[in-house]
């Protein structure tokens, strides 16, 4: 591969194109053979299992389970909530045939698993002692997609999806805002995305839903990404999967159940956040490695700075840091400095023979805002924990900079249509869904989200100066 | 529910019923809705995430990557090798639709990832720096059976599959054989399965392979159960696939595969290696709970042996300690110590008020080997690691003198036919897969394999006296 084959088209000449490329050229993933599926590459898994390291805690500390349930589901179940089949029909893919034979009722692939946990859950639930029931499960889901795109829409992805069942509707939905505080915390604190918890309007509900809640990131091409979702189902699937329970005072009740998921598609709000005309940025708590060395030199020299490399990764993975010796001597020194660039490796160490003769090496941040500094060896292991903190830090100001100049305040349709083209805008709405259409029509822009913390406003809507909904301004903007 | 619906039928009086009524009363699985899938419930589910993270954690600090690849696999891919199509055929559950309509090509889900791996393993390796490519991945499969049995033999199971390319014969012979070791270590020093490693003959081989490797661990109806497999797939996937590197001298040559994989199997293998009629006995390395503590009393006696009960699992929990405190007081101590017993946690610390004004609680280890004794709560968690390491030694010398016990070393028919009534045989054979299909014809009994460490033996073949084959003995026995 020669330098050319990696680069990537710039974001400001091509933003799609640029994310198309670099998902590929940086290792992350490959096509998969059948249609819009994704093969993850170990560098890219990695990010996910750091990701998923990160939020299967938050998700045991406080109090859930996990389990696992069948991939396939009868054709019968989904069509039991009449939402979710409207919603889902599209999108599934259906297994006719199996064993040699064909199958008397056929199987779907799951594409979410509410229908089969709430089959399981009515099982399970007798009395109010059983509640809450607070499941979890790490899963691939199949949703047909027309137009693909990795990550972010892929025929098959990963996530995980937290179900649970409740008493009352007071319990469902402490549940329901404490799984989207949870994903707001990962995704500000881990993933450096400072999004926006809301609500979705009801046209933007999930298939089945009562409420659904979402945290929003706003990409560096200004569209918003859908990062998260947490639902409240009301009494929905409980009545029709028959989820009930026999309260203390001897009642026979229907259940409140909650489902909430975040997936592989934060990887590509991770790239699309803090990415640039060099490759991907990768904030140090996801990033496989935090801190790439490259030695520098030929013959007798190169195995002097490999061994030093060697020496020094060692004493930094003792100091908690993800640290890799890039020791590819066939490569150029620049051609590997570029590759961890493209590759989004928060701190490069370079160590050539001058370094090691001073017992330092040369640093340099991967977005290069302080040029390269001198770091004595010695002292790496102490130091470096503390620049990946600052440099993690550093994304989530820079992406919240970004965010705050890119999103517009404004009660005019005519600023409106031109803060969503660049970014969001923040107005008032008649919350009528032919009036979101219209919007939509004219602009691409839907409504993102009411945001949780949003102040009152009293403005009519932007676009059909109808009475407002909601107390206060929603988040429009185009959306991945 | 009552205690009798708690209780199991006896291992001697019917071992299958023993098992199937074990495994949904502890709770650990629950049939599927579609037939042959499980639901497996966070207990059981837990056993599969310690189990998982011990293997994890080996396979990477063996150089290996996990990786993602797809579900969906097509059809034609099976196809392209011959002995691999033919073995999975029967098997397979195909998606013929999805997204509303009849797709072009049929959609395989995955029985097994070597094909869509060998695709990609093609398009990654040019050169032999690119060796070896050491990939895993954690996964669901499909394949369809006829006689599911819970974690046995489903229609769907989790596994990870490790896929390896290579150089030359020697270095994925090595690599073969690293993955048997890991596999080894985990089921005796993790699982408390003393297994044999061993390799199939060749009428048992996996679809495709020139070699296949298998741990074998004597369950304790004296059956077999095939516990992981490591392949060497030789040339014929990188054949098929076209997986070739250009060597050091510039010649293009074709790579030498492996593949490897462990599942959901192996809880299977730990509930009927170490399993009795009151329940689940599980190894302390990979239970849920370690320790369970009983708080005893009613009223303010209750409140006061809960709140000592809490206060000693917290301090279990800092001394590295898995602890759980069962303090459903609508229950008789006497059903919560049966219930733990069916679930087969290691250790159980009663704690009622009589001991909590002596400063201590009455333990019980699970096989009730020393009766109960007194332990001062202040040294409970200096000394329960110890006691749970003493726990998990004892189940692995009782489950190997068991096999031992039932391992008969023979060259006479009788007493082979007799030994695989309700053990194993040692026994030298002539390799003839007519011969095997004979012996299995007659009692049920096939190869499980040739020990790795099996002494030479020159004794002609138990069955048709034939010359023997392998130069050692071969492991027969009936088998899951």
């Amino acid at each position: 591969m020669t330098r050319d084959d990696r680069g990537v088209t710039p974001q400001g000449e091509d933003f799609s194109a640029w994310y198309n490329e670099l998902v590929t050229k940086a290792q992350l993933v490959d096509r998969g053979p059948a249609k819009g599926t994704m093969v993850i590459r170990p560098y890219g898994y990695r990010l996910w299992e750091l990701l998923q390291s990160e939020l299967d805690r938050r998700i045991k500390d406080t109090g859930h389970d996990n389990a696992y349930f069948p991939l396939l589901i009868p054709e019968s179940y989904l069509s039991r909530e009449a939402e979710h089949v409207e919603g889902f029909s599209p999108e599934l893919a259906v297994v006719t045939h199996a064993g040699g034979k064909e199958l008397e009722e056929p199987l779907i692939v799951r594409p979410t698993s509410e229908t089969v946990v709430g089959e399981m859950m009515a099982k399970w639930i007798s009395s109010h002692r059983d509640l809450p029931l607070l499941l979890n499960q790490w899963a691939n889901v199949v949703r047909w997609e027309l137009r693909p795109r990795m990550f972010l829409r892929t025929t098959e992805f990963l996530w995980q999806e937290g179900h649970t069942a409740h008493a009352d509707e007071a319990d469902a939905m402490r549940e329901t805002m404490l799984a989207l505080d949870m994903y707001t915390e990962v995704a500000r604190d881990i993933a450096a995305i400072p999004v926006v918890p809301g609500e979705k309007t009801p046209g933007e509900r999930f298939a089945g839903a009562k409420g659904t809640f979402t945290i929003e990131g706003m990409m560096r091409d200004g569209k918003a990404l859908q990062a998260g979702t947490s639902h409240y189902m009301g009494t929905n699937f409980a009545k029709a999967f028959d989820i009930r329970y026999t309260s203390a005072a001897g009642r026979l009740e229907l259940c409140h159940t909650t489902s909430w998921g975040m997936s592989t598609r934060m990887i590509g709000g991770v790239i699309m956040t803090h990415g640039d005309d060099k490759g991907l940025v990768l904030p140090p708590r996801l990033a496989p490695y935090q801190v790439v060395i490259v030695p520098i030199g030929r013959g007798e020299q190169g195995a002097r700075t490999s061994e030093a490399a060697r020496e020094l990764a060692g004493r930094l993975r003792s100091a908690g840091v993800r640290a890799h010796v890039d020791d590819r001597d066939q490569l150029s020194p620049g051609f590997r400095f570029n590759d961890w660039e493209l590759r989004g490796v928060p701190i490069r160490l370079e160590l050539g023979p001058r370094e090691l003769e001073t017992g330092s090496a040369l640093m340099a941040r991967r977005l290069g805002e302080e040029g390269k500094q001198a770091i004595t060896l010695a002292d790496a292991p102490r130091l470096l924990p503390g620049i990946l903190d600052d440099f993690q830090d550093f994304l989530l100001r820079r992406a919240t900079e970004f965010r705050d100049a890119h999103t517009t305040v404004t009660d005019s349709w005519d600023a409106f249509a031109t803060a969503v083209a660049s970014g969001w805008a923040l107005a008032s709405h008649c919350g009528d869904p032919a009036c979101e259409a219209d919007i939509k029509a004219k602009t691409a822009a839907t409504p993102r989200c009411v945001p949780l913390d949003g102040p009152p406003a009293t403005s009519t809507c932007v676009h059909c100066d109808g009475g407002a909904a909601y107390g206060k301004r929603v988040i429009f903007g185009r959306a991945y």
